[in-house]
C-alpha cells in the first residue's frame, strides 16, 4: 500500500510544474504513454485497470468529501481546441453523485461582466465546502487567449495604458494572490493543463469535420487560433510558470492518448482528496445527547 | 417496442396527478411495491433490471439532450424529512454527464432573499436549454413548510395583511404562471413528491441515530417537523392538487421501497427525454460548405 502510493507520488510528481521551474513545452511529451520501456498496449491495459480502480476510490472519497465539508476542491481544466477538456470531464466526472458536483463552462464573457475585474465573473462559480467545482477553462483565459489576442483587452477598459511585460506581471500576481486566498480559506486547488500536439489537433479536428455525428462540435473559428500555435505556446509556457504554487500546483498532462490523459487525472485527483483524509463529521457529547433524546422520543410514540 | 412503451406509461400515469383532480393522500400507498399480484420478490428483481436499463438509456439521452440544447429539463424534489431525496437523486443522476447537469439544494433563505418575492431565489438556478437541472426542495417550500409554519412569512413583509386561502391561492396561481412561463419558452417540467408512510420514516429516523456513520445526517428539528405530520399532509395534498398541471405534472413516487422510488423516477425521467426526441444538431448548407473549406485548409498545412 505504501510502496503503491509511493510509486503513484512519483508518477504525479512527474507531471506537476514544479514552483519556481521554467516551463518548456518541448520538454514535455504530448505523446507520452508510460515510457519507452513499457510496451504501449500494456501501457493501456495498465491505464485502463488502474482507472477502473481510481473511479471508485473517487466515488467513495467524494461521498466522505461532501459529508465532511470542511474544505472545497476547484479543479481548473485548460487546453487548447480538442485537446479532450470535454471529454476527460465527462469521463473521470461521470461516476460522481452530481449533489457535490459543479461544472462550470466558461465562454466568452458578456459586457456586463467585461465592466467588472477580470476575476469577478468566476468568483460566483466557486465550489462551497464539500463541493468538487470544476472549471471548464478558467479565470486562466485572461492570460491565455487574451494575451494572444491584446485587442480583448479594449471593452474591458482598464486603467492600465501599455500592455507591457509589468501589466502581465500584475495579472499573474493577482491570480496567485486570489489562489492564495481560496487556499487559506479551505479551498483545495489542482490545474490540469491537456497538452495535446499539433499532428494530434489536426487529425481530432479532422475527425470532426468527416464525422456527420460530430460536425456540431467544429467550430471554424478554432482553425483561426490553430494558426496561432506558437503564440499559445508562448502564453502557457510563461503562465504555468508564473502561476505553479505549492498550494495551487500545476500539471502538465499527455494528451494526445486520450486513455492516458484521463487515467493520470483520475488518479492524480483521486490521491488529492485521499491526502485530505475527508470523514464524517463525528458528532460532539452535547449533539450526541440530543440524538438519544430524539430516539427516547421517536420509541414512546406507540 | 410498441408494447414496451404502452406498458411504461400505463404505469407511469398511474403515479401521475391528473391536472384538476383532487389529491387524497391516504389513497395512495407508500409501500406499493406492484401490486398484490406480483410476488415482491419478482418485483424487485424487475425493477432492478428496469432501472439498469433505464439508467444506460438515461447517459446515452443526456448526451443527445445537451448537444440539442433545444429544451431545458427542471426536476424537482420535494418530500418529508427522510423519504430519500438526496438518496434518489444519488442513484438516480450518478450516471450521467455531470457536465449537463446542475443540483441546486435549497436551505433556509438569507435575509436577502427574504427581501425578494418568493420566487426570486429559485430563477437564478434555472437551468438553461441543453442542461439538467434538479431541485432538491424548490418554491414548493414556500406553500409547504411555510404554509405549516406561517410565521416564517413575517420576515418576508409582504404587503398581504392576512395570510388565509385566499393568499395562498394566489402562490399556487403565481407558481402556475411561473411554470408555464417556463414551460413556453422551453423548459420541460417534471415534479416528483416522494411519498413515504409516517412508519417508515420512523423507522430511518431511528436508523440514523443508531448507526455511527449516519449521524452527521440526523437534524433534531426533523423531530418537530414529523410532530406536524397532519398539518404537512394537508399542505401537500392542497399544493398538488392545486399545481400538477399538464405541462407540469406531480408524481406522486410510493417510496416506503427505496428500490422501487428509484425505479419509478428513472424511468419517468427517462420516457419523458425520450419523449422529446433529442438529437445532435445538423449543419445548415452554408455551415457545411465552411466545414469543406476548414478540411482543405487543414489538408493544404503539408
Amino acid at each position: 500500500m505504501a510502496q503503491q502510493s509511493d510509486r503513484l507520488d512519483k508518477l504525479h510528481r512527474r507531471f506537476e510544474v514544479k514552483p519556481g521551474s521554467k516551463v518548456k513545452l518541448n520538454r514535455h511529451d504530448p505523446a507520452w504513454a508510460g515510457g519507452s520501456e513499457i510496451p504501449r498496449k500494456t501501457a493501456r491495459e495498465g491505464a485502463a485497470a488502474e482507472m477502473d480502480g481510481d473511479l471508485t476510490e473517487l466515488a467513495r472519497l467524494q461521498e466522505l468529501f461532501y459529508a465532511d465539508r470542511s474544505r472545497a476542491l476547484l479543479v481548473i481544466f485548460q487546453a487548447l481546441d480538442a485537446a479532450g477538456k470535454d471529454g476527460t470531464i465527462k469521463h473521470v466526472m461521470t461516476g460522481l453523485n452530481p449533489q457535490g458536483v459543479r461544472v462550470a463552462s466558461f465562454k466568452a464573457p458578456s459586457i456586463q461582466e467585461l465592466a467588472h475585474t477580470f476575476l469577478w465573473r468566476y468568483t460566483e462559480h466557486l465550489p462551497e465546502r464539500g463541493m468538487i467545482g470544476i472549471f471548464n477553462r478558467s479565470y486562466y483565459e485572461e492570460v491565455l487567449v487574451v494575451r494572444v489576442h491584446p485587442e480583448y483587452l479594449v471593452p474591458q477598459q482598464l486603467p492600465a495604458k501599455k500592455f507591457d511585460e509589468r501589466f502581465w506581471r500584475g495579472r499573474y500576481e493577482d491570480i496567485n494572490a486570489y489562489e492564495r486566498h481560496l487556499t487559506r480559506n479551505g479551498t483545495v486547488i489542482l490545474k490540469f493543463f491537456l497538452h495535446i500536439s499539433k499532428e494530434e489537433q489536426k487529425r481530432r479536428l479532422l475527425e470532426r469535420i468527416e464525422t456527420p455525428e460530430k460536425n456540431w462540435k467544429f467550430n471554424p473559428a478554432d482553425l483561426g487560433e490553430r494558426r496561432l500555435w506558437d503564440q499559445y505556446g508562448r502564453a502557457f509556457e510563461e503562465a504555468l510558470t508564473a502561476t505553479s504554487t505549492k498550494a495551487a500546483p500545476w500539471y502538465i498532462i499527455p494528451a494526445d492518448n486520450k486513455w492516458m490523459m484521463r487515467a493520470l487525472v483520475a488518479s492524480i485527483l483521486s490521491a488529492k482528496i485521499q491526502s485530505l483524509k475527508p470523514r464524517a463529521p463525528r458528532l460532539s457529547k452535547p449533539e450526541q445527547a440530543k440524538l438519544a433524546e430524539a430516539r427516547e422520543e421517536l420509541l414512546r410514540e406507540d
